[in-house]
């Protein structure tokens, strides 16, 4: 290790890395290996003897691409988008440079400091309550994934609640979500040890456009508590994996009220949206949650992984998840006039990610954020029409965001009732190596999701993968 | 985003870094800002129009870099290292490219293989049992930090017992350790919900090097099954955060066995020396382990995060952390071909974090990379050396890998028994910035922690370091 040898080097890989931009749309944008293949391509065991950058970086490009799914493509449309950029990549580098570990303020000021003051500026931009903000007794964090944000704000809610009615009261505990919710709240309740039979997703159809209702939440609430349960955990989703539903924060918000339950609002995907002021409306509501999360990692331009969360009350998390042991100690902290980011999250080390949100922030600013994330759903507004324009599909949900779901409508008089005509569809347009598209099920439907968000995505893109999607599905009917 | 821009704007970033990285020694290590300081020096919030790349680098010069705790400073010896390297850099620079993001195999084939692939390799050079490879029913993982790794194993280990116990005696289970076992410990429990008063954190004391006793875990065990708990979780540390204490596998291992508990060995620092032969012998008893974890990203030359994490049984992971929501459903993970990894962790999402650690492996070899653990060993032992040459001070544990635990010898008759003498000493030397060092307390003592492992120390900074510390004992042992 020695500067000049890593500018050398450093300055290799950037040209490796810009290349690899400019011959992006030459790949297949789903892998198209086959379980295994790398096995039978790398050796079984490190070397004894260094080996030269050039050979690693042959071997990336012979052995390593091949499998990899391009999620940077500009024909890439599947699950939510993981946005890299031009100011989140710098970001990354510098942060991986730096190489900070800041568990405490003393491991790293500028690391949790840029931190609690870039989620006060993003908190901003999405016109969150002044309670979120760090001046008050909440503020933001950054966590890897929305995973982590659910799991650590469902400990702090799962904690409070025992410390009232006794930590053998767990098994008595409820948490409300939708069947919409992202598997991640499934999840944080077998981490967090919550019953199975406690977690109540409960259904969204068609008659909600896939929203959780406010009545379905008072029935279940009203039924847990005659049998003696305790709720005390609702979640809200603003953009469900699924089909980008919206469930109404507002009334979900009075009822966790109501009931003294913590309320999370998850806006991994479409809170991106809601810096521009014409969506910002979804979020009405969020006055009533005491947490919030949104992924910059997926439609913001900041490279993977960013995952912002804010809540009302940090003296809730910091009792869940702090320890606080001898090795750790230092004035700052004894003197609590400093952030130990180490007990907001369920990991003691953390990597400095605010630099790259700052530098997107900074390098692009609100205007032209606003400016990319309008662009998108302009785009897919007008695949939407493309869909509409040929009878052969229909659009299932109406399009709130950059998300389109849509199928191929069954064959009148055929015993498919379009499951199998839609999965064949899906593998062979994935296959095709042109564009990557997955899928969802709403209300026993298979269903296509084309999800505009890729940075590197223009309106030729979408022509071209229509038209993809058209010619197999005039193959596959041709078929049946 | 254009590829052109992209390669023009990260070149000037890796000149930033490589300059940053030659200038390293003339900053002060231990940040000196106040808490707050970057309040002061910074907007409120984010600009609405883009700002140029040069204004950024300048505050990032001006304004974060002040606050700033040089983690790869050649004067960095606090905590355990965090390690940068050139290949490692490389290795973040081009994951950040790909951004992919690697839930499932599908998602990202050459992510998950390579990571599977990897840490089979670098088993391998670990010596670890074949039964932590892939080949058979176990296999490794990357987590981001030891602490994700020891909860994943006690969440598998707690819900592998509840199925047999029942989930009502979630109140039973009990967890034992040492009291030199890192907070991580703890806070897996807190969030797995293991009742606090039955984590037996045993004391080790200096009689045996602060290493936990066989002795002392088969009594707890033994009155905790009186009192008819359960025991079901036994960790043990491979160089403790404190002192580098060594736990005894073998002894340790066997009662697990005897008692059907899960076996977790966490070698999150000192693992990285066990690649040397001459160390290896540390990991005898590492055969009855069932989960064993080393970071990669402490003293492996690997960025951060890289936590390395080997089970036997990789389907008591799986059973306690996987879902499978429609959305995430295909075709290699329904025939069970692959793995996803996904179900071996917290979050869904995933970084291609096995790239860094390839090219750490490849680029140096196992060689360089033993050569590079002995090299720290024997600075570390020369430092040991000088502070043995000064009976001022004494090395308060034997030093077994890198780190020397040392302190300045309290004054005869006076009424400080050494706790303030050597609080003030670390006081002064990380207040010069000319060295960072951090503490911990053993027995009640308060002792000075010397941890040699950042890539760029060489003999001239142990030397210096030393003077640094002789000169501020000179003025300390003056002003008594």
């Amino acid at each position: 290790m020695d500067a000049e040898q890593l500018r050398e080097n450093a300055h290799k890989m950037v040209d490796f890395i810009a290349d690899y931009y400019k011959s992006l749309e030459s790949y297949p944008v789903l892998s198209q290996v086959q379980p295994g293949y790398l096995r039978e391509l790398l050796p079984d065991s490190a070397p004894d003897r260094p080996e030269s950058l050039q050979d690693v970086l042959d071997d990336i490009r012979q052995k390593i691409i091949p499998g990899i799914t391009h999620w940077q493509s500009p024909n890439y449309y599947a699950y939510y988008p993981s946005n890299s950029s031009t100011a989140g990549f710098l970001g990354e580098m510098l942060s991986a440079a730096f190489n900070i570990v800041g568990f405490s303020w003393v491991s790293c000021p500028a690391a949790t400091e840029l931190e609690v003051i870039v989620l006060d500026w993003l908190a901003k931009m999405l016109k969150l309550p002044d309670q979120f903000l760090s001046s008050g007794q909440g503020g933001g964090v950054i966590q890897g994934t929305a995973s982590e944000s659910v799991l650590v704000v469902l400990l702090a809610a799962r904690d409070k609640i025992l410390r009232k009615s006794g930590k053998r009261s767990l098994e008595k505990l409820v948490v409300y979500a939708s069947d919409q919710t992202h598997s991640c709240m499934q999840k944080a309740c077998q981490i967090a040890g919550i019953y199975t039979e406690n977690l109540r997703l409960l259904k969204a159809d068609q008659n909600s456009n896939y929203a959780l209702t406010p009545d379905a939440v008072s029935e279940a609430i009203s039924s847990d508590l005659s049998e003696g349960l305790i709720p005390f955990f609702l979640c809200a989703t603003i953009g469900t994996t699924s089909s980008a539903a919206v469930d109404p924060l507002s009334a979900l918000g009075k009822i966790s009220k109501a009931n003294d339950m913590w309320f999370h609002v998850d806006a991994a995907y479409a809170g991106s949206a809601c810096i521009c002021p014409e969506y910002n409306h979804h979020l009405d509501g969020v006055e009533e949650a005491d947490s919030f999360g949104m992924n910059a990692h997926k439609w913001f331009l900041t490279n993977f992984d960013c995952s912002a969360l804010w809540v009302k009350d940090r003296s809730a998390l910091i009792q869940s998840l702090s320890t606080n042991p001898e090795f750790l100690r230092n004035k700052a902290s004894q003197e609590h006039t400093v952030v130990d980011f180490k007990d907001w999250q369920v990991p003691l080390g953390r990597r400095f990610r605010s630099l790259k949100l700052w530098m997107v922030l900074r390098l692009y600013g609100l205007e032209n954020l606003q400016h990319y994330i309008r662009n998108h759903i302009k785009l897919a507004e007008e695949f939407e029409q493309l869909v509409n324009s040929d009878s052969r599909f229909e659009v299932v949900t109406p399009r709130t965001f950059s998300l389109v779901c849509f199928r191929l409508l069954p064959q009148p008089d055929h015993q498919d009732d379009g499951y199998k005509l839609n999965y064949d569809l899906l593998d062979a347009v994935n296959s095709s190596g042109k564009i990557f598209l997955s899928h969802t099920v709403l209300s026993g439907k298979f269903v296509l999701r084309f999800a505009v968000g890729a940075p590197l995505t223009e309106e030729t893109h979408i022509k071209a993968a229509w038209e993809v999607l058209q010619d197999q599905a005039t193959i596959i009917l041709a078929e049946i």
